[in-house]
C-alpha cells in the first residue's frame, strides 16, 4: 500500500486521541445503569464511520443495544469485505484493583509494551482493535486505495451473548453479503512473533441457584440439621470434575474434537514457555485435565469454570447465619463440533440430577455459542498471512484460541462466508481483568496491516 | 411475688413503648458503619437501669464497645444474681427479605404468636429479652420485693465474639463477683411448652481466602489451564464432609462428650414434629449427620456450615473470568469438652494440607469460645425450674440449644459461678435472620417470671 507509514506517522497522534475519546464512555452491556453510555458509544462508531468515508452509515435498533452497520460500495463487481467488531464492554469490576479508573484512559509502558500502552476498560477488547479498521478504511478512502467493496457491522451486546445480532443477521443476508468476514477480536502470541487465530471454543453460560430453606437461619440453632445450600452448592460445583480433572457431566465428552497426534506436535511448535507462564501469573504451579499440555488445556480441549459464587454473609465481621439460597456462575467452553445447546441442556439435567433432598435447584441458561474453525488453505488466510508477512517482516503462525466469539459460527451458517481473525492483542492484556490495556504499537501495526489484507484479498480474489 | 400481674397489667403498654425505643437504634457491632448507633444504645441502656432502681450505673470503656454495668446491693449478706445481656444486634441483611423495616419495630401477628410479636432486629436477641430483667429489677424495686443483691453487665459486642468482655470479666472479677448468673439469650419450646437451656455448643469461625493467579483472568484464555479459585474453594469445602456428613478434619472428633442412650432417650422426650419442622422451612428433606435424629443434630453434635462465600464476578449479566481469590466464611458449633482454640488450629491446619498446587490459602481465625452445661441439681436451676412452674403452670422441660454464647464457659472460669439461661424465645422467632421478633406475651411473661427465680434462689440459698 502507498504511502501507508508516511500516513500513519502523520495522523498517528490524532488516531490515538480519537480512541482515547471513545474509550472515555463505559459502555457496559452487562449493567442496565450504563445504558446511555452504550447508546452513546453507538453514536460516537457511527460518526466515526461516516468520517472514515462510509458512503452510508445507520444505527439499527434491535430489542437490546443497537447494530451500527456502514458500508462503501465501490464496484460490485469486486468482492466485498464485512467487518465486525463490537463497542461494548465487559464490567470493570473489582474497580479497586485499577492503578487507573478504567474510563479515564492513560498511556503507561510495561514489560510487554515498551513503547507504551492504552490502559482502560475496552482498550482491546475490543474498541481499540475494532477501531483499527475505522481507521484502515479512512486511510484507503482518503488515499484511494480501496481495492474492494466494505461493510461494517459493529454491535453493543457482544460481552452479554450477541442475542440480538443473531437476529439481525437472520433477517439481513441480503444486506450483510459478503466474501469474507473479518474480524480483529483475538491475540497474538507476541509482538515480534504474529500469530492468526484458526480456532474459537465455543461457550456454555449458566447461572444456577441452590434453595434450602425459606429464609435464613441461625447456624446454631439449625446448623447440622438442615441442608446448607452453600456447603451443598459447593459439593454440586467440585463434582463437576473428576479427580484427574475430566468433566463429570454424562455425554459431555461425546461430539470433542480429538487430533491427531502430528496436530498435537504442530501445535507444541508455538514458542511457549511454562516457566514465564507460571511466572506472569504468579503461581506455583498450573492445574488441569490430565493427559494435555497448558496450551491443549486452554485451546482444544472444553473447559468447566465458575466465573462468580455467592452466598450467606459476605460483609464485614461475622455472621452466624445459614442462608437460604446459594448462586453460581458457571461458564463451559467447548471446542469444534460441541453443540452449545445441547451442552447447556446436559449440565442442567445433570446439576438438577445431582441436588440432594432438601434444596431445590434452577439453572438458567445465560448466552452459548458454537465453536469454530478456519482452514489455512482458505484464500482469506492466505491474504491475511501475506498481510502480517508484508507488516511484521515473518509469517504469522496459525493458532487455536480459548476465546470465544460465538457469533463467528453463526456468521458462517447465516452468511456462508467464513471468519478471518486478525487479533493484534496481547494474552497479558488483561482483557476482562483490572487494567485491560492495549500496546500503541499493537492499535498502529493493525491499522498498518489491515490494508494490506484488503489488497492481497482483491488479488487472490481474481 | 406480690401484685406481679397488676403491677405488669398497669404498666404493660410503657414497657412496649421502651423497648420499641430501644429498638430503633441499629446497633449493629458487625458493621463499623455503625458505631454511633452502638454508643447510643449503651447510652439507653444506662438510663434504663438508672430508672430501674440501681444505685450505681457505668459506661465501662473497652477497647472496642463499652460494657454498661449496673448494681443494687441491698445487704452484703444476701447473695447477688449478676445479669448478663447484650444490646447489640446481628447485621440485618438482606434487607429486601423484611416485610417492615428491621428498625422500625411493629406488632403484628404470627402462628406463634396470636397476641401478636414485635418485629424488628434484636426484638428477641437480646434486646427484648436484656430488656425483661431491666423492667423485673423496676418491679422489685418499685414495690420493694427484691430479695437479693442484683448486678447488670451489658455488652456491645455479643455478636462479634465478645472479644473485649473476657478482658472486662478477667480484670474485674471483685466487681462482678456473684453467686449465680442469669441470662435471657436463648429460646424455649413452645409459649406452652416451657423449658430452660442445659447446655449450650461451643464456636469456631474462620474466614478463608483462597488465592490462584495474581488477578482476574479471561475464562477463554486461561479456562481449563489455570487453578480457578472459586472451584478449588468448593473442592476443599466439599471435602470437609464425608458422605455420612462426619467432618473430615483429622481429629475433630476427639474429644466429643458422648451422651448415653440413656441420655438421648431423655431427649428424645421433648415434644417435635419433624413434618412441622420441614413444613415451617418449607424442605423436603432434612439433612445431616448419619445416626443423629435432627434434635441431636443441632444440640448435642458438633457441625461446620459455611456462613458466606464469595468470589468472582457476581453482579447483572455475565462475565466471563477466572478470578483471582474466593472467599468463604465458615462457623463450627462445637460440643462440650471440644476447645474451641484447638479446634480452630486443627482446622487451619487441615484446610492448608488440602489446598492443590496453584493456589495459596489464608486461614483467619474470626472468633470463638467453649461449650458450657448446667447440671440441673444446681440450685440456680431449680430456683428457675420452680419460678416458670409459678408462672407457666408447668415444670419446664431442660434442653440443650445448638447456640453459642461463648462468655457463659468464661463466666465459670473466671468468677467461679454458674449461669442459668432463662430464654424466652422462640425457634421460630427468626434471630440472625429477616423479620426477626419477640413475642409479646413472651417478654410480659419473662417479666413476670424473673422476679420468682429471685425470691425462690434466695429461699433455696438461706
Amino acid at each position: 500500500m502507498k504511502n501507508i507509514k508516511s500516513y500513519l506517522q502523520e495522523h498517528q497522534e490524532r488516531f490515538l486521541n480519537e480512541l482515547v475519546e471513545l474509550l472515555k464512555i463505559p459502555s457496559i452491556s452487562a449493567d442496565s445503569a450504563y445504558k446511555n453510555d452504550v447508546l452513546k458509544t453507538a453514536e460516537a462508531v457511527k460518526i466515526s464511520l461516516e468520517k472514515a468515508g462510509c458512503d452510508h452509515v445507520e444505527i439499527c435498533k434491535t430489542e437490546g443495544y443497537p447494530i451500527v452497520y456502514g458500508e462503501k460500495i465501490i464496484d460490485k463487481n469486486l468482492p466485498t469485505i464485512l467487518v465486525y467488531g463490537h463497542y461494548d464492554v465487559q464490567p470493570a469490576d473489582p474497580l479497586e484493583l485499577w492503578t487507573s479508573p478504567p474510563f479515564e484512559p492513560v498511556i503507561k509502558k510495561t514489560d510487554s509494551h515498551p513503547q507504551g500502552a492504552i490502559f482502560a476498560r475496552g482498550a482491546c477488547d475490543d474498541k481499540g482493535q475494532m477501531y483499527m479498521h475505522v481507521k484502515a478504511l479512512e486511510f484507503m478512502t482518503k488515499t484511494n486505495q480501496l481495492p474492494c467493496n466494505v461493510k461494517f457491522m459493529i454491535e453493543g451486546e457482544e460481552e452479554v451473548g450477541s442475542v440480538n445480532l443473531s437476529k439481525f443477521v437472520k433477517s439481513n443476508q441480503e444486506k450483510l453479503k459478503n466474501d469474507i468476514i473479518l474480524i480483529s477480536d483475538t491475540g497474538m502470541i507476541a509482538n515480534d512473533v504474529p500469530s492468526i487465530t484458526t480456532g474459537l471454543r465455543g461457550l456454555s453460560y449458566v447461572e444456577v441457584e441452590v434453595t434450602g430453606p425459606n429464609r435464613d437461619l441461625h447456624s446454631g440453632l439449625y446448623g447440622g440439621a438442615v441442608a446448607n445450600p452453600i456447603n451443598v452448592l459447593t459439593k454440586m460445583i467440585a463434582s463437576l470434575h473428576d479427580e484427574n480433572n475430566h468433566i463429570t457431566i454424562p455425554g459431555f465428552y461425546d461430539k470433542v474434537e480429538n487430533l491427531t497426534q502430528e496436530e498435537r506436535a504442530e501445535m507444541a511448535k508455538a514458542p511457549f514457555s511454562l516457566e514465564n507462564y507460571k511466572k506472569a501469573l504468579d503461581i506455583e504451579s498450573v492445574y488441569g485435565e490430565a493427559g494435555y499440555t497448558t496450551n491443549e488445556r486452554n485451546s482444544i480441549r472444553p473447559t468447566l469454570d465458575v466465573n462468580g459464587i455467592w452466598g450467606g454473609y459476605i460483609g464485614e465481621g461475622a455472621k452466624t447465619v445459614i442462608a437460604s439460597k446459594a448462586h453460581a456462575k458457571i461458564s463451559m467452553r467447548l471446542v469444534p463440533h460441541q453443540d452449545w445447546e445441547e451442552i447447556t441442556k446436559l449440565f442442567a439435567k445433570h446439576f438438577e440430577s445431582i441436588a440432594p433432598k432438601g434444596v431445590k435447584v434452577k439453572v438458567t441458561p445465560h448466552h452459548g455459542g458454537q465453536g469454530y474453525v478456519t482452514p489455512i488453505d482458505n484464500i482469506g488466510y492466505q491474504a491475511a498471512s501475506m498481510a502480517y508477512e508484508a507488516t511484521f517482516g515473518k509469517k504469522p503462525i496459525p493458532q487455536r484460541s480459548g476465546g470465544s466469539i460465538p457469533i463467528v459460527a453463526l456468521f458462517e451458517q447465516e452468511l456462508k462466508s467464513k471468519t478471518i481473525l486478525m487479533g493484534f492483542g496481547l494474552d497479558s492484556d488483561a482483557i476482562h481483568s483490572p487494567n485491560e490495556h492495549f500496546g500503541v504499537f499493537n492499535f498502529y501495526k493493525g491499522i498498518e496491516t489491515i490494508p494490506y489484507f484488503y489488497k492481497y484479498y482483491a488479488e487472490l480474489s481474481k
